[in-house]
């Protein structure tokens, strides 16, 4: 049996699949059949076909009057299909045949007989389409003069009858029926929130995708950007916006390589949409069904930008396999980490290099006492892990030209281990290593620089900042700590796939935890804005040499206001930190100053349990809190919507109410 | 041990519970004990005290700058409530005091000690409250200048932490702050939207009710309204919006007189708020601690007013222990009725006389063929039950001078046996009575009068029009059914109460289920509007003597839209039917059009997952679907608020897709 187009797709990972669509006018049940192996021959992977014929027409359209016994048959699901009514008679190359269904119906027609029957009969030919078991179903986009309510109930009905063919619906990226009167800027926006309409109706059935069809004029980016938090299947690309270079190929202007290009990352389909039919040799004995044998310039186009993207960097590479993962966020304090999550983190080009910079510009601002030679610097790393700092703190001191005696505090036994052999094999007496938790170790002396690499996707929510309140005590009065400080991050994100995972495990605990999490099919519908801060060494609320009498000091909470200018999805908050690690050396991986090449930390995502729709131009609030107890620190946070004149309109609950459904340990 | 005042409440169901509140400021540990007997002695059950003496306030101003080693231990934790912070300083008559949160806090000021010192101090209240156990605690309104959202979520926790303790939200029904300067039928409508977003963030807990404070002048019909759909469960009255009668009396304006009526049945606790501090014998040795014996005269009006209610009506006295309670519609084609089913439905004063009128009225319309006696009336009563129809018929036939011969067609082997009974016992030879289903019964001869009772509170939603459609062969062409048509109406409604009782299930088909309710604590955001119609005998679908050959006929669907003019909360929506059962004899249980006194239908509930906001003026969307397959009737439903300007802002999920919650079987 012949393997579909589908699983082509998965066994070569590295190529795009492109179908071929001709004019539904011109396919009939009598030359579908040579058109698969025309595209073919083409460098097609696929075709797209119409499952069936006008004459089906019949159902809507016959005796508009009183129904025939034939019709109430029909109706009465005592009719089957008649071979005149289809293109697509048998299952003959289905795995290479994309369907597309009829685009005569009316669902949401004021007439019950015109709604029944559209509905009846999206359902038989879905049904039939199921049968026959084609690579994929196309469906109609509605006339945008028309309500979408009775279309969406059908579709959603029909999908949870239909278990396994997926189905696209074709959505034009600008609806130009709509969209003749709209400023500039608008344009595009309507197509989107009539397919989130019709797709919230669905719910998050993972069956139905979009089909997206790009038009010679592309709304703005950041109307373009909601399609990336949606599940765009394929791309559908008319030869018509092509352009053709000074060689005669078609080629597509830089704005829609550049659109084109971005799309790549969620491996869509690509289908080139022709509007001639090509000619087909109709002798079904012959092995010469081609008009020409040349590839398609198009297919073969798209297959040139596919080939030529950058390549990827050390993040992509990086983030293989990590993308749109939900991974709960690492508990350092409560769990030792393993050996390989330490290797991982070793690994990272970027973040020991700024350390080391820091570390280095620490030292050389360290006065000299009575304007002679600076004693020896006390470097204590806490947290030193597999010793990576310790090595930062040597190579700066050599950097520096100044002379360093190090304590290294590690609580992990198996990761001290690993600095018992450091010690013995590279670093000798400059290196004293300490067996403790930072917050009770009681150090043989105070340290000039307390440095440490504590942080969460977060900033502090690997406990940092109660870490370094117990550790603070070991550093002196005008010591250093790197990190100088670290900034958590905001903004409204959408994302259906995120949301629909976390909706997986149909539990409320799951809403009100936070994920690290790569991004890949997410949208911002802001940039990210600062929701509050920490600041190392605390002398404000923490006495002199001792510890915090409780951890109030360490409670946060922010509410911050965003502007959507276009209208979209809330599906939770997106979290990034920067930090300072000293004077200017930074660690960020906030979208606008994120530390080019680092890979060590992915984003944070905050679900939400119902997504909200945000009108364009309206606010979105995010209020958060950090939260303690004895034992606990816990987030809290709620998303609302306020529209000028209205006020709030909408609001999530208040989610992990006391820490009621995560929270990190203090022990 | 003393029963407290909620006790003596539910063991006393038929009176009021009303408390007295001196002016705070002149509360004390040392009167405070004493103030329990004096009120008591003036006719109240119990009083309202602060829980905190003045001098608390010393952890929230003492100190501005560094906090002092006692705040420091204060706010670790390590420092209990001294006995100067108190009035309410032990348990004795706690069960007949209910304390008040001090107002001085500041739970969303900018300074993040002021936020956490409101934080802290808020919690000890209340933990001492629970400690104590009083009987409730009244909760500050917060100052309308303020955001609410850090208070509301203090409160959300607090309230998760403390098991048993009700408190109730302080909330003018007018807040004069903030309403100078709307319009007048504006007035009222903020201090519900601040207790609703406080409410929404604490989510559906049971503990947190409202104490309305009625004041001078009122708000409007329509925005007391929603005060129906929240948890009100305490009254407040000042001693100065009462007047004075020509007696010298407090008494209440006819408007207000007639609020406190509405509330009466939700059983609120009355508190009666004095100017005056009345003056107490401080000697506890004295028994004597009366200013005077005279009763409250304004309690004394409240209890008044309680007894000279009307007298409940005959729907009020069946409804009893009915009230909000959420039933499973009943399912008579699927499941036989039992005998008190049959019975209560039968007492019904209103129903049966209509249909006796009905069937009187059709029997007159019969046309004397050439112009001469009539020949015998067939009526053919389908669902005949224990026979209330029967005997309808029997009535209408003597009153109108009419020769009847009736069959009574009926599947229920059990009520078979009664009817057998009245057959042998009453009706003899002019009433045939068969067993059978009435789709599937052979008629010996066909009927003039088709009569049936299959309504639900829906109306086809117990399957009439299935049932009539199968039966209608029995009925000459130009035959009369009874009810000749039926429609279904439908209005957007809010009930935190109902929504809760359905969330409680922690199941989404619960929310997908419709049920049958006697509405208490429900407001209607609009008036109800018909959805679609049925009408009997169906000509145009059905052919002559025939079965249908599919159900689609049946199908409907409709989309209504209202406009809400104040803001509120969508919960899910309310559904009705009126009838027309011959010309103008009619039923209804539309408010609109209520049969008076007919007691057999309560309304229907149709709930939405997540309750939905309505701003004033938006329009809320009603979208229904009555589907079929071969086995099955279900109903398909989604909420959405349109905004002019900004489209649909909000919508539900599309509810039970294909029935796969709910639905009425065929067989």
């Amino acid at each position: 049996m012949a393997i579909s187009f589908q699983q082509a797709a998965a066994m070569a990972l590295d190529s795009v699949q492109i179908g071929f669509l001709p004019p539904a006018a011109h396919v009939t049940a009598d030359n579908v059949l040579q058109l698969v192996p025309y595209a073919q021959s083409k460098g097609f992977d696929f075709i797209i076909a119409p499952i069936n014929s006008p004459a089906y027409r019949r159902v809507l359209f016959e005796n508009e009057g009183r129904l025939s016994p034939a019709m109430l048959a029909w109706r009465a699901g005592m009719e089957a299909l008649r071979p005149e009514d289809l293109v697509l008679r048998t299952a003959d190359r289905s795995e290479a045949i994309v369907g597309t269904l009829s685009d005569w119906q009316d669902f949401d027609s004021q007439d019950p007989k015109v709604r029944l029957h559209s509905e009846l009969a999206l359902r038989q030919q879905f049904t039939w389409a199921a049968h026959l078991g084609l690579g994929g179903v196309i469906l109609p986009y509605p006339p945008s003069s028309r309500p979408l309510t009775n279309y969406s109930r059908v579709l959603t009905g029909t999908l949870s009858m239909i278990p396994y063919t997926v189905c696209w619906l074709r959505v034009p990226c600008m609806d130009n029926d709509l969209e003749k009167d709209v400023a500039e800027e608008l344009q595009g926006m309507k197509s989107w929130e009539r397919w989130n309409i019709l797709r919230n109706m669905a719910g998050s059935d993972s069956k139905l995708g979009v089909a997206l069809e790009l038009s010679s004029t592309l709304p703005t980016d950041q109307v373009l950007d909601r399609w990336f938090a949606e599940p765009v299947k394929v791309i559908i690309l008319h030869e018509d916006i092509f352009l053709t270079n000074n060689r005669g190929y078609p080629v597509l202007s830089k704005r829609h390589q550049h659109v084109v290009r971005m799309f790549f990352k969620f491996k869509p389909y690509f289908i080139i949409s022709s509007p001639t039919m090509p000619k087909l040799v109709l002798d079904e004995f012959s092995d010469d069904v081609l008009e020409e044998s040349l590839a398609s310039p198009h297919a073969d186009y798209i297959r040139y930008l596919y080939r030529t993207q950058d390549a990827p960097g050390v993040i992509d590479q990086f983030a293989t396999g990590y993308q749109d993962y939900l991974q709960a966020p690492l508990q350092p304090l409560q769990d030792n980490l393993d050996s390989s999550t330490y290797e991982t983190f070793e690994k990272d080009p970027i973040k020991y290099q700024q350390y080391e910079l820091a570390i280095e510009r620490a030292l050389r601002d360290r006065p000299f006492p009575n304007g002679g030679t600076p004693d020896v610097t006390v470097i204590t790393v806490v947290g030193a892990g597999r010793g990576p700092l310790v090595n930062c703190s040597l190579r700066a001191a050599e950097k520096a030209g100044r002379n360093v005696r190090i304590y290294a505090v590690e609580k992990n036994p198996n990761a001290f281990v690993t600095i018992q052999n450091m010690k013995a094999a590279q670093w000798g007496d400059r290196v004293n290593i300490v067996f403790s938790d930072m917050r009770t170790w009681k150090a043989p002396e105070q340290a000039d620089i307390l440095v440490s690499e504590l942080l969460g996707s977060f900033g502090d929510n690997e406990l940092s900042p109660e870490c370094l309140d117990g550790a603070q005590k070991v550093l002196k009065l005008d010591g250093i700590s790197i990190p100088a400080n670290y900034t958590a991050f905001v903004a409204p994100m959408s994302s259906n796939k995120l949301h629909a995972d976390v909706s997986g495990y149909k539990d409320l605990a799951r809403f009100e935890t936070s994920y690290v999490v790569m991004f890949k099919t997410v949208s911002l519908l802001a940039q990210p804005k600062p929701i509050w801060v920490f600041e190392h060494p605390n002398r404000t609320d923490i006495p002199l040499d001792q510890d915090p009498l409780s951890n109030h000091h360490n409670i946060r909470s922010g509410s911050v206001e965003f502007t959507s200018e276009t209208s979209g999805m809330v599906h939770g908050v997106a979290g990034y930190f920067e930090s300072v690690l000293y004077k200017d050396v930074i660690l960020s991986i906030n979208p606008a100053t994120h530390s080019s090449g680092m890979f060590s930390w992915f984003p944070i995502y905050f679900p939400i349990r119902t997504p909200l729709y945000i009108p364009a131009g309206a606010q979105v609030v995010l209020d958060f809190w950090r939260l303690t107890d004895k034992r606990k620190v816990w987030y809290e946070w709620r998303v609302s919507c306020k529209v000028k004149g209205l006020g709030e309109i909408q609001w999530s609950a208040l989610h992990n109410v006391g820490g009621r459904s995560s929270s990190i340990g203090l022990y």
